[in-house]
């Protein structure tokens, strides 16, 4: 039997649907296959991208020079500019502003093959210390109310070239995602006091069939009302509004624990397309209430009609046979 | 320069950046190509299906048989049910609810290869007329709160089955994007007294840049703050709140207007993934302000990271551009 479950944050709705599972598909999308052919983003190509922001170099050398094993540019393409002027405004109440801000890439390997689950644990520590650096200097721009980073991978996941990599976008405004998510966040602080996202990571945890791993600083799980198959939430335990006030320790492990999770699912679903997400709170006062987190989201299903009509999603795979299947699914094995 | 719109009526940001339509793609997505193979869709094969609630035969003869040239059952693979049971809640806030409605397949052309856009008008206001007499049929249940038709097309459009075919799945909730939506008309009617639709529907036909066609009836156009390419409302220029208050007459026409508007993409892009998906009032009182509408989505572009993230779309064609398009395109074509 199907089951609808609202989200206790955000308030939408999700149709948990096993049997629509069992359709039959005329359509089998064939795996994405990669070119494997080096590119702009390639180790070797670092006078085709704009001049660098952040590389790691241990071994010293000059920048927009090879040697690197993280590396950051703006975006040649980017979708904001530090340079957007101010346009008359739309009909009726539709209004324009400013698309002023910056676009980057951040570049969290050398080679062009690699994938998140696949480097060392060390590499990925400096990945998520690199996003952290970025996002505190960005964060100094007054213009700036609130940092995207993401990671776009696969074509199904909206990636526009192969060779794996994040993006960080900054907006002029406080999106309407986060802001939806701390209207939940206030409503439950007003009543009881607490942070429903800390309330909730320890309640997963005493509950366990939607955890997916739990160390003494993150929780991974498949949220109660997931809107995508094996989307996944990693919670930090420690209580932080913002992204920005993570230390590098921090960092590290969250580095760790994504690489895991990442690992977790590139095993069970052969590398399926993906998106990683942070959600943080705006750079302004008056947020100090909201949990920073990142979401997982496996591009395994498609957003169709009825999920752009009505807000609801349809999920094929209950949380808790996702957080099973995940929990199996051995995290170590990097090799193919 | 890429420039930020707000939507007048939900609030919601896009971000207008031609630019972007200049990168570079790894991933080059093959068209789409139909198995052609008949399928349990297809004229003849109406013993495949659950016996039908709907078949337009203009010669007679018996239900599930062949003769019909429109036809609708109930969907093999329910995302809701009829017999939905209501289960514990889950953790902390989060509530489930009873999943419980009707889920309805329309086969709109009898042929497994036809389009929405290549049937004769005739066709296509028998389709219309048929959805709208599911709708009203539907909506006499009082467990009904919402009524969501919606069509997927292509594999990335969300269709399992490549036959032509709509969906309609009846919630016991009203959704929330048309609750966002609906806030914004309130908003709009308290302050001035008017319907923003209507207003809207005016006030773009006078404006001109953004019409793709116009009738006595409808309003074919791309938002001011298109969220996607090529995106296009069908605004009705009578207001009425709810689809199932539409007269055949009025179906008919937007029968007509529907497969000329789908006609120019399908001929502009090559038969392009999409989704079209029916807003309407929720079938209950208070909502009588509201303006039904259809909305059309081609698939070009993928939702990653920084939408579903921010909430905020990046959209690389201006919906002027986009319109101008659209109008220069003949959609009385019928043959490729």
């Amino acid at each position: 039997m199907p089951e609808m479950r609202k989200d206790a944050i955000t308030g939408n709705y999700v149709i948990i649907a096993a049997e629509r599972s069992k359709r039959p598909h005329d359509f089998t999308l064939p795996p994405e296959q990669k070119k494997g052919q080096s590119c702009v983003f390639c180790y070797g190509s670092e006078d085709k991208t704009p001049p660098e922001v952040l590389a790691v170099r241990p071994c010293g050398g000059p920048p927009d020079s090879p040697g690197w094993l993280v590396r950051a540019f703006p975006n040649k393409f980017p979708a904001v500019s530090p340079d957007s002027a101010i346009i008359a405004d739309g009909p009726m109440d539709n209004r324009v502003l400013n698309a002023i801000g910056i676009h980057e890439v951040l570049v969290d390997s050398p080679g062009h093959n690699d994938s998140l689950g696949r480097v060392s644990d060390e590499q990925a520590e400096l990945v998520l210390v690199s996003l952290l650096k970025r996002f505190q200097a960005l964060s100094g721009d007054s213009r700036v109310k609130y940092i995207q980073v993401f990671k776009n991978s696969g074509a199904a996941g909206g990636a526009s070239l192969e060779h794996t990599h994040w993006q960080i976008i900054t907006v002029p405004v406080a999106p309407t995602v986060v802001e939806a998510e701390f209207t939940g966040v206030k409503q439950h602080f007003r009543r009881t006091g607490s942070c429903i996202y800390c309330q909730l990571a320890e309640n997963e945890i005493l509950e366990g069939e939607r955890i997916v791993e739990a160390t003494d600083e993150f929780v991974v799980l498949t949220p109660f009302a997931s809107r995508f198959p094996y989307e996944l939430w990693i919670l930090p335990r420690n209580h932080k509004a913002d992204f920005g006030r993570v230390t590098q320790q921090e960092a590290k492990t969250l580095g760790r624990v994504l690489r895991r999770t990442v690992r977790r699912f590139e095993r069970a679903f052969n590398y399926p397309p993906y998106n990683i997400v942070l959600h943080t709170s705006p750079i302004q006062r008056g947020y100090e209430i909201f949990h920073w987190h990142m979401e997982i989201l496996p591009r395994l299903s498609v957003t169709a009609g009825f999920e752009w009509g009505s807000g609801i999603f349809i999920n094929p795979t209950s949380p808790e046979t996702a957080a099973a299947t995940l929990r199996d699914t051995d995290p170590q094995v990097l090799e193919d």
